[in-house]
């Protein structure tokens, strides 16, 4: 079984550089979420600077959220590079399904190789050609059933691991699928908290295998979430107290309150 | 009279996707009030996508806090969008007045039809040429009396909805005027309060008439205010209040706590 | 000795407008700094408005933490209509000294002119043409005998008031150097903590002498950190408090726990 306070361990001792080409409405969210973590944010998107970035960073995070021609430029140049030096790549197709530029321009960064995919049922549904699925960033439909089996196809089709998030998130390496139980409900009433797992994703893969790293950084934030909704019934204070845990859970925290199995398809 | 908790209890009940082009300060602010109301935002400004947002979209904020050249253009594509769909959309004309690249654009928006305008007293003053009132994205003066003239002059001008913010928020169709009272002096020490209300007005006015939501709007949001500074005495711990009270009020608590009158010009 | 407390109460009485032309991460951030401290903030960044808007503005802050072509022109269009219009430029370069085209920008913010420049360890050694000490945008080492000499040579090198952040703060003006001993680990959780330093230092020189503004920015937030950290243990509610000391801190509060000192070179 998956080691996560292990892995969240390795995190906080190697403090990883993680560089995020992503949305401006989550920008300071996934910073702070990884400073909280103990990992170190870099946000950085011009050409001329992609390949000096991408060399000193440990890994690389590109979300497709809030899109524009000269972003879309910036991203697939970054996934390139990430190719080219050996850094890990997590994508989040923000609203991919929604439209037809998400969908394409999320495809394109995954043809040239990512190592970890994660999106909601209707973004991952629109990696398989199946649009529709998605509401704005939001998903409008969720099957377990059918989520575990696109974690696993979508997997096998791109040869990378995939978290299909929701009510119960499905983990698959294209063999086996990992559900994680953890989560809270507010978590849906704040923003870019999936882009948050996608950021913290990006801190775990620079120190440990994709596999562990896509399954870690799910349970931590929603551990860290079921610990900050204890102490606050809303989504403003809820926010804060998300960091706030980020900061506070300790390897052992994390063991004990994983919520995850290997499930079958 | 206007039932603010009706107004408030449909957008619970539908929870309306509101498509936002909005300025970088506020993305992450506007997005997380419309989460905590209980609406879905989307940010998008890609004119490669904008067609398909805004058919997606229930509807429309456009709010011109930090132009420039491309962004404008996805603002007037939006605008024309909106208007072949039938959206309802929303302007917020921030820092008109202030330059006149802000004033022009805002009266282009306008030009091309929106459904709502909000605005503080300098800027309003500026889409009737009135120009040199506004300091930054702040109104440099606030007269009551103007302020209700000035609503209904521009809502008679420009066939729309007009909300003039200030100490007390002046509404009109172009025939009656509203004046709203709620609110508190801490809203002036967090930035994007303002756009908030434009953003919440996007989730009322999909689901409700355009007068019942500008006014509404003001409202909820303002009733939001009062309860978080009864919680909280600086901007900081207000500020996350703000989204703590927007999910917390009932139709009830804003009926209740509404001060609104139809006021004579 | 300087007098922040008298510097925070100018501030506070002429409420200037601060022009900000900052990275994505931090606009939301340092807007709500400036409020919560008593100043005007707004963001331009449009080639076409910026010549209206650094003449109503009161100082000029350029902050290079996300940059690209469009927004680097905007940058060296807006440094140069500070010196025009006689406007107090304060400098951040974020990141110098990890990428060629952060140090290069700087340096071309700088030689047109900055009336303080303020970053970390790593980026101020860059602007000395000592690059590779930063590492995104964390300064990878820190020494403070170094920190003295770098303060005292770039401000001297540039004719310019210079801040060099770490554990000690040091703040030079060529000749003198000054000690700033305030602040808390928690700082170093946040993102754009530094931004927020460079943002307020726009405000306070907006109204006082360069460098007891470029003292005083440090002090003040580094107090309001203090002040944080005894009521919150970790970065989310830490981060809520930021803003709620700026707000709370009397003039008469910073004096009596402002830690600074003339130091020798």
């Amino acid at each position: 079984m998956i080691s996560v306070g292990e892995a969240l361990a390795k995190v906080r001792e190697r403090k990883p550089l993680v560089h995020n080409i992503t949305n401006f409405v989550v920008m300071n969210t996934t910073a702070n979420a990884l400073l909280a973590l103990g990992a170190s944010p870099v946000m950085a998107h011009a050409e001329e600077e992609l390949e000096e970035m991408v060399r000193i960073a440990d890994s690389v995070v590109v979300n497709i959220g809030t899109l524009d021609k000269f972003w879309i430029n910036s991203m697939i140049k970054a996934a390139k590079l990430a190719k080219e030096y050996g850094k890990p790549l997590v994508l989040d197709p923000v609203g991919a399904g929604a439209t037809r530029l998400r969908t394409k321009t999320a495809l394109e960064v995954l043809k040239i190789g990512a190592t970890i995919v994660k999106g909601n049922f209707g973004e991952i549904s629109a990696l398989l050609g199946e649009e529709g699925k998605t509401r704005g960033v939001d998903s409008s439909t969720y099957d377990p059933e059918r989520a575990k089996e696109l974690a696993l196809a979508v997997a096998e089709e791109f040869s990378t691991i995939v978290a299909v998030t929701g009510k119960v998130d499905y983990v698959s390496d294209g063999k086996r699928v990992y559900a994680v139980y953890n989560g809270h409900e507010l978590l849906g009433r704040v923003t870019g908290t999936g882009c948050i797992v996608a950021a913290l994703t990006g801190a775990f893969v620079a120190v440990n295998d994709p596999l562990t790293s896509a399954v870690s950084s799910l349970v931590v934030f929603e551990v860290a979430a079921e610990k900050a909704a204890e102490e606050a019934k809303a989504p403003g204070t809820f926010h804060a107290k998300l960091y706030d845990w980020l900061y506070l859970l300790t390897p052992e925290d994390v063991e004990r309150l994983k919520k995850i199995e290997v499930v079958k398809v």
